[in-house]
């Protein structure tokens, strides 16, 4: 059986993680991604990588030029397995039908801190 | 943008994989997870824990008395981020709907060896 020895509210993580996707303002995001990571966690997906708060943080706003006017909102239950966390989420145009979704998944330090994320994408947009 | 060194056929890793779950001789499941998984290599889901290869074919042995008769099979792509692959299964009866089903997320080593992998269910009997 697996021995867990914490429960880290798989639930929070993942809605502070997509307040700090959601958050425009650079000092606010920054704040939430410190709250986040640990100071070496790294983030990586298939188009961007970086460690640190400094770079998570600007990847995060470079990311949103992308996406302006779209939010993230989770999709479904965020779920924890020993140290590790999945969760899914929707990129959307506000009260709109998503246009991009991906699930990310995420290993966890001894203080519930995001030491890796990794980002996995479930649907986007095909070049037409 | 992500400066993945190399691919590693993250569908031969899945389909070989679901092979050593689908392997009933305890010899032959043995070779298979050898073959895998890097020797201090981990396995965990929300059932089951183990490390190296040892404690990891047997801990598929006992998993496969749970489901006597069923076969794991791959359900859509498996998809490679860094050095992370994801895949998705079903354990269903030969020619049947599947009973059950998960997502497994794997670290690969540099060699393309299973590192880590993490188990989540996507679906699955509820007790009546």
């Amino acid at each position: 059986m697996n021995d867990t020895k914490q429960t880290f509210a798989p639930e929070r993580i993942a809605d502070n993680y997509l307040a700090a996707w959601n958050e425009t303002d650079a000092s606010k995001r920054s704040e939430l991604v410190a709250n986040l990571w640990t100071s070496d966690g790294t983030y990586l997906d298939p188009l961007m990588q970086g460690q640190g708060v400094s770079q998570i943080a600007h990847l995060i706003g470079a990311a949103q030029q992308q996406f302006a006017g779209l939010q993230f909102t989770r999709a479904g239950q965020a779920e924890q397995v020993g140290d590790h966390v999945r969760f899914s989420w929707h990129l959307s145009p506000a009260g709109g039908q998503p246009v991009a979704g991906g699930t990310d998944f995420c290993q966890l330090n001894e203080t519930g801190l995001l030491q890796s994320v990794t980002g996995f994408i479930d649907f986007m947009p095909t070049a037409s």
